[in-house]
């Protein structure tokens, strides 16, 4: 998974069926290139600021009670930034 | 997924049979190396300028209906550019 | 998908029994780090110097009969560059 | 798979129901672009420090008892750092 | 697929039980940023310089008996190296 901060909501009205009902947000990486930024379906509540983990591929289907195409999904929000050694 | 912008169509005439059918479009990446060009399938008829969200890899199998050798394909068009903060 | 150029044949003798069959092509992209070639199977004629469509990850075995070990195949010849607007 | 060396725990305490159980590593990767870190599950107890293996991607649902939406797993701790030529 | 060269063997005594059997293989890319190595399974018997064809992803798994956490594998032993236009 990547670390991330949420940025922005993305707002998509037209778009498919199966995406309906997942928030989208704009998450910058915390590390690595921090201009390629992602979105990603959220269903756990993540607010604009908070640091979260995203899953990616595949596995995100098992995130979500029936299959979508999204490639991108927040698995958890961290409690606080990590810390080397700890 | 990635925001990208629809740069041009992409025709292919000889092409796998089940390709055929979907519109192929050029995409720019908004986010990260924008040199850095993808094709993405369309049905939702996204037009050359827009500013669409893009999923990649199988999950693309959950946006069409039949299995197709497409690991990149358009499931929104954004309404306007995300603003940070919002 | 990406767009790349036929550059050259990649001959292995020693390759596992489900490659057999497949003509492996390297392909150099047409778009972001040109220097990053890769090999894609091709089972429609692709020639050297013709750019094509690739498509990659687990995508791959919905272009070929029986399941194999290709992450990347050729998915269709491009009649044209893309040229942008169009 | 990538060789990674674990730098911290990640916490999160709001997150996926499956996720739950599972310790969650900060991973800085040996080899490329060692800022990229990304942060993986782990069953095998690695500690702080040690250089691990990686496996990213959907191939993490072979490391692991039951699906859930994680992206990249430690399959290994590695005994020595590899020598080049051996 | 990648085109990559055999540097080392990985040497991992605590793994993942159904990576037991499988020789790991540092892999230098011929290709692109040639810094980011990474780790593949062999089962084809590939030595230390020899230039080799290895997939990724979830396509691992076509190229094994059983299901594995392995996202990099050796599928064929380049004959030579490829050369442009042939």
């Amino acid at each position: 998974m990547i670390l991330g901060t949420v940025k922005s909501t993305v707002v998509s009205t037209r778009k498919m069926p199966n995406l309906v009902g997942y928030k989208l947000l704009l998450i910058e990486p915390v590390y690595g290139n921090i201009n390629q930024l992602i979105v990603a379906g959220d269903s756990i509540g993540a607010g604009i600021g908070e640091m979260v983990l995203v899953t990616t591929d595949t596995t995100t289907q098992y995130a979500i009670d029936r299959q979508a195409p999204i490639d991108a999904f927040i698995v958890g929000i961290v409690d606080a930034p990590p810390v080397e050694g700890k």
